[in-house]
């Protein structure tokens, strides 16, 4: 793995499988458990840390039990399981707004493709907010009681917008300080971390996918920008699988 | 559970079952694992703090895996996995010198009941020093590189003495903040804790053994100090029947 003291080390993870990614159902900010299957991931995701000799030094998570478990698991397979932690609604999912709790094959079926992909993909249209009466609303959860303006919907932007000031704040001065950083997190708010580090236009961020439970390391230089374009899955092969996977999600 | 606004919450877990403790080794601050009953007792540790409306606020823990593991599996069953945590060295086991990976049965036969019983209870007689050459020394381990004089054993006086300025500056500051406070710490650290909140004797301290992943709950008045002497322990049967067991460690 290319390194020298002027570049900085940032390690992207994926949540392994969730028990509502292996139900096919929208999660968002839905704090569902991980499956078996998604605590083997996170190990192997700690193995390949570890193998890599890419040992973190602080570990930024979401405040989701999916990405808290998989970083909790793949940090003590990494034998890092005593770094430093810091936790915040800004690394949560995207909030899926009302699609939350219901299966994408439906949802697919009842509006059709081209809405489905719209919800899906679009960078600026979120789909409908979630009513704060809904049992998979997060209105009255103690964990946001100090975020102002919670969010009931978003569309990547919005998980951008809300992400990037963390990332400014938070983890770039962990880099700048010469920490290798773990990023614990979720299919679009590494989405939007990816899509501000490599330039990605609106357009094209529809098309990428992440694995979940593969790390994605960036090597980065003194302006941040990535040294390699989309960084390096520390297992390419099943990054390119389960990328493949992921974009069949919703389909028949 | 007897509270006003007026007094702090504080719970300490000692962690679950580790694979020492069922082989019955000496091991202070060698990094062993939960076993499968150490990982029920965490959950059935989180359940208990769950069901006694005890939402902790704030997580501290020692840089040993069977405390931070215990911790994260309790805090998931508790539904507080999102919290803030702090980890400190400070909060470890007692380092057992060159105890450390002996058999406790072993070392009772080879230097006698009296010796045994100096090593484990006394209150200022450590263990002779673990050599930096052993397969048990933490001498080179990365998380204590920033720690000054690093422990080569030690007596409980000494773990009272490194724990206290941790107390001071890190927990009783969260306590004076409103919050209720998890410590997920080791045998002999939260002995030390209690010994400083209860005002017990060098001497009575030998007695004192609190269970493996059953919470003790303190509720502490202005001046920091229990409103009920000794604690509360959520579960006090299962408290009773495990302080018996931790009692008659190494006996035949």
């Amino acid at each position: 793995m290319a390194n020298d003291s002027a570049t900085y080390k940032l390690i992207l993870l994926r949540h392994g499988q969730s028990e509502w990614n292996e139900k096919n159902l929208f999660t968002g900010w839905v704090d569902v458990p991980l499956t078996e299957k998604g605590m083997a991931e996170a190990k192997r995701g700690g193995e390949l840390i570890k193998d890599n000799d890419l040992a973190p030094d602080v570990l930024h998570t979401s405040l989701l039990r999916r990405a808290i478990n998989t970083a909790n698991i793949a940090l003590d397979a990494a034998d890092r399981h005593w770094i430093p932690v810091k936790r915040s609604w800004r690394l949560n999912e995207r909030h899926y707004g009302d699609l939350q709790g219901k299966d994408k094959t439906q949802v697919r079926d009842q509006y059709g493709e081209d809405q489905f992909m719209v919800w899906r993909r679009s960078y600026d249209t979120p789909p409908p907010k979630l009513d704060d009466s809904s049992e998979f609303s997060q209105a009255d959860d103690p964990r946001y009681a100090d975020v102002a303006d919670l969010p009931r919907t978003e569309c990547l932007k919005d998980v951008l917008e809300r992400f990037l000031p963390y990332w400014e704040e938070q983890i770039v001065p962990d880099l700048k300080a010469g920490k290798t950083v773990l990023v614990a997190a979720h299919g679009n708010s590494l989405r939007a971390l990816v899509k501000h580090l490599d330039d990605i236009s609106d357009e094209d961020i529809a098309g990428l996918n992440i694995p979940t439970g593969i790390p994605l390391y960036f090597e980065l230089d003194q302006n941040l920008k990535p040294v390699t374009i989309g960084g390096t899955y520390l297992d390419p092969e099943a990054a390119a699988e389960s990328i493949k996977a992921v974009a069949n999600q919703g389909k028949k």
